[in-house]
Parts: structure tokens; sequence; C-alpha cells
């Protein structure tokens, strides 16, 4: 399987992908804020231990990786490509992380709570994704042993996740109930039955590309089946609300703006990021109309590949000018 | 030779065409004004019969066209590519002219003067343009008889062409000129010796694409050697002027600008004509400069045969829209 944002291009239409997060911890250490060095280091060591067996004795195999050894700005790029969290990514030295190949599958060590199982596809694959992330919460459950109440469920640090601790998003592109004021009317909806509505990168960003995420909130109360079964009923709503705006669109002027979006990727010299991911989400709603063909260019990959950490990554330390530089240079060999 | 404006993205830099124009009138013919129908008829048989002597016994062939023939299109059309004046377009009713394969030279009959001999080349041509109105009013004069006053010289309709009758001009691409608030000082200096500055279609049109014309406005008292001679020089100091402006440009903004402008003009479904002539200054700086090659676009020729008139006169009657449609199509299929 690629990773989620190559799959993004190949099956993902207005839902762009799918993700579910476990958040566990170990019933015989102390949450992460109350741990000192000694702790860290044995979780680390059990978690490996724990992945190193599941590996051995099945398909999953996760690379387990220290993050004090990663470089920044591969940090930065981590947070952009979904792979860690923000917060993750803030105070990252004394934690782990556990991966596969394609990034599909993760295990945050020594975030928020002891660990945080990830599974992110591309397109709509809610159900895929928590059954594989079902299946490695029960594995390393059986070798780590995780702090369970009867009446609560798991237990968590922050209250909000006790339960099921499951949090689970769908990131949907809206460019037209965007440009049609129609984002509060589906933040609203999706309120009412507890979920709730962000920008792309998660919580108090603005939405770039008009990227959405959809998210579960309540995880106390509701059993992990029906908290992923509201949320795709939700997030189909979404679509077809976003497909009625999208039907009375004058195709004509789409197209003029879809390939001038084209146009102008294909060929500036300079692209600031706030431009560039407006011009992405263009051609992604071309792409999704039939005004351009599929296989031309990858919306979602370049927006993911060409983010600021991304870029960093591969162009070394640069100014912001020598960044939209290299983003413009970039983006021109990927079409 | 090929017609102005495709010679003009061969050879025009900053000075793209050179024109010079005669104003004559036959010596025993009331002016135009005063003119009745059969009158009319008579000149126009006489300006054919000399055209026609002209071109059995020289290298001139003129094709005599009665101008209540042509299509109101290509009447339009004729204007934007400078074959006949705005002034001859709106009354031509009685009218004709004689014009070369090229369109290079051209015999206006009837309008503010019996006859105005045109010549019009790409690029700085100002001599060649005079030395074959000169060659052509000669001949016709010995033919015709002008009406000529040893004081005065040749007498015109309107006092400010008595003299040389003599229009010279020059129009010249002054984008960097235009942007840095340059134009007034350009108008000044070329005012100070009896020339004016004016947009691309003449008096009272406003510049399009930075195109500005430059011409003799003196008639009397000077010879025709030196209105051309002091409208060469003027435009010298224009074009270095231009020049200067255009190497304190940051070249990576600039290559950015012409390429989006490339990519706009390639990919774009809808153009209306303003955006269009904005996308065609770019270019054809770019050309300049160096950032396009000179023979992936030939923005002078895109100009002229995407104007409004010569748009019409490929599709028939079109809405605003439509015309804009078909300019992006013509525009896309010529790069």
């Amino acid at each position: 399987m690629a990773c989620w944002y190559k799959e993004a291009d190949k099956v993902g239409d207005i839902i762009i992908s799918s993700r579910v997060r476990l958040a566990r911890n170990l019933s015989d250490l102390p949450f992460p804020r109350r741990m000192n060095d000694d702790m860290f280091i044995q979780l680390k060591a059990r978690v490996k231990k724990a992945i190193d067996e599941i590996a051995a004795t099945g398909d999953l195999k996760l690379k387990f990786i220290e993050m004090n050894a990663v470089p920044e700005n591969e940090i930065n790029a981590m947070v952009e490509r979904h792979v860690i969290s923000p917060d993750f990514a803030r105070n990252y030295h004394d934690r782990a992380i556990a991966i596969s190949d394609d990034e599909s599958v993760s295990v945050m060590i020594g975030e928020e709570d002891h660990i945080r199982i990830q599974v992110i596809y591309g397109g709509m694959a809610l159900d895929k994704a928590y059954e594989l992330a079902d299946c490695l919460d029960t594995a390393l459950n059986e070798k780590l042993g995780f702090a369970y109440d009867n009446q609560l469920g798991f237990l968590t640090e922050c209250p909000t996740n006790i339960g099921t601790g499951l949090r689970a998003s769908v990131m949907l592109h809206l460019p037209v109930c965007e440009s049609s004021g129609q984002i509060a009317a589906v933040s609203d909806a999706a309120g009412k039955i507890g979920l709730t509505v962000r920008g792309m990168y998660g919580e108090g960003s603005k939405a770039g590309a008009s990227l959405y995420q959809i998210s579960n909130q309540i995880t106390l109360g509701i059993s992990e089946e029906n908290a992923i079964s509201n949320l795709k009923v939700i997030a189909e709503q979404i679509v077809d609300r976003e497909k009625a705006a999208r039907a009375s669109l004058d195709i004509k002027e789409l197209e003029d703006a879809v390939f001038r979006a084209y146009g102008t990727l294909k060929y500036a010299r300079l692209l600031n990021s706030e431009e560039f991911m407006k011009l992405i989400s263009m051609i992604k709603l071309g792409i999704n109309m039939g005004i351009i063909e599929k296989d031309t260019i990858r919306p979602i990959e370049l927006l993911i590949i060409a983010q600021p950490g991304m870029l960093q990554k591969s162009f070394s330390v640069m100014s912001p000018r020598e960044r939209d530089e290299a983003r413009a240079e970039m983006v021109r060999n990927m079409i």
C-alpha cells in the first residue's frame, strides 16, 4: 500500500483520507506527565519489545525510531505528512515512534498518553483503518496490559479521551461549500452529534486548500463501532452537500479557473504557501469534476511534499523567498 | 515581406513598428468634405487608374478595394491591423483603399483628404518606410497632380497637416517605463520637440499592452527628412530610458511574472481583452529580456489577431463571453 497521500490521489474524491487513533496507557506505569527519565526508557523498551514480537509473528512490521535521532526538518515534515501530531513534535526528545514503511500505521510513544496507535489511509477507509488499529490494540494489550476500568473503559491522561480512547477522523475537500459560505452549516450539523470540523492540520489551524477534518469528540458511553459509524454517516451527508454545491457551478468558468491554476503551477517561478494551497485545491476540484485527467497531476501528494518542512528537508535551510522558489521548482518538476 | 505585426515579432524589440503617412489632395477637385457623389466616383476612378499604371510599370502592386464591399467585421479588423484609420472606418461607404498583399503599403481614398499614403513596417524602419512612401507619392503626383503651394507646401483639409502632409510614427513597447510612472516624463520630453505620445490605437485611446505611439505633429516649416530624423532621435532616447528601467528589475520576480503570463495564456478558457493585453505585454517583455525564446510565442501577432474585430471576423457574431472564449481558444491554438 502506498502512503495515504499518494493513495488519496488515486482513490480520494471529496473524502481525501481516513484516520483512526487510539489512546492507550500501560496499567503499571504512571501517566507520561508524572514519569521520570528511567520510566520513559522503560516504557520505550517495553513497547519496542512488544512491537518486535508482533513483527516476528505477523505481517505488521513497524520500524522503531528514537525521536531525538530525527533532524528537526524531518520532524516538521512528519507533522505535515500527518505521521505525528503537532503536540508530539513540540517536545519530542524523549519520545519514540514505531512506524510502517508506508507510514500508514504508527505508534507514538510518550505523547500525552503512553501510546497512541494511528492508522491513516487515503480515501474513505474508516472501517479498514479501525480494523487494523483494533487488531494492533489487541496484540499490544496482550503484551503490555493497558489501563482499563470496567465502568469507564480505557483510562487516559485527558478525561476527554476516557472510554474508547478513540479519535476517528476523515479529511474532506470542500472548496465549493467553502466558497458558498456553507462551512458554518456543515460544522453545526456535525456538532449536533458530537463531531467537530477543523482546518487541515487540526485544532486552531486555518483551512488550507479547502481541506477540513471531521472527527468524533465523544469517547464515553459509546462503542468504538458506533463512533465510527456516526462519523461515516455525517461524512456522507457533507459529501452530498458539496456535490450539490458543485452541481450549480458555471462549468466554463470552472474550467477556466482550473486550467489557469494548472498553468500557474506549471510555469510560476515563485509560489508562496497560501497561493499554492489555493491552486492545489482548484486542481483537485478540477480532477474530481472531470476537467483534468487524474494522472496528469497528483494534487494531494504535491500539497504534502511542498509544505515548508518537507521543502526544508529536501533543500536544507532556506529563506522564505528561496522556499517559494524551491516550491515552484519542485511543483514544475512534478507536473 | 510579412505584414508588420509578424515582422514585429521577428525584428521588433522595444520599437515594435514604424509608420509613415502622407496626406495628399488632387489640385483639380474640392476637398472630400465638399465633394458630391459624382466627384467621389471620379476621384476613386482616377486613383485606381494611377495605381494600376504604377503596378504595370513597377514592383508595387496594390489591390483596389471598394470599402462598401467589405463586411463590417473586416472593417473593424482592418483598424486593429492599423491598415485603415479609425476615422476612415467610421464613414467608409463611399471610400476605397488600394493595398499591397502584405498590407504594408496602402492608399486610403476619401478619408479627410483625397488620399492618404501609408507605409507600415515591423521594428525600427522609418527610413525604409519613408523612402517607399516618398516614391509612391512622386509617382502618384505625376499622374494625379497634387495641390501644392510654393510657400506652404502640400495643401490639406486640416491646417495641421499643411506643408509636408507627413505623419510619421513609431510604436514603442514601454512596460517598465509605464509601471515605474515614467510615461508622463517621456511624453513631456517628446512634446518639447513637437512630438506626441499616445496609446496604442492613436488619439484618445488608452495604452493597451503598454504600447505607445510617438508621432510628429509639425508639418509646416520643416522638411520631411528632418521630421523623420527628429522622431528617430527621440525614439532612441525613449528606448534607452526603457532599457535603463528594465535593468533595475528583479530578474526572479520578472521570470515568475513572465512564465505565469505564459501559463495563463496557454491554459485559460476565458480571456477578456484587458487581461489579454497585459499578458501579451508581459510575454513581449519576457522575450526581449531573454526569458522566453522568440519562436515559442508571437505576442504582437497574437495581440492583433485576438482583437475583438479580428475574432468576430473569424467566428461570426458573438457575445462578449463567447468572444472571451474564442480569444482563449485562438491563443491556445497559437501557442
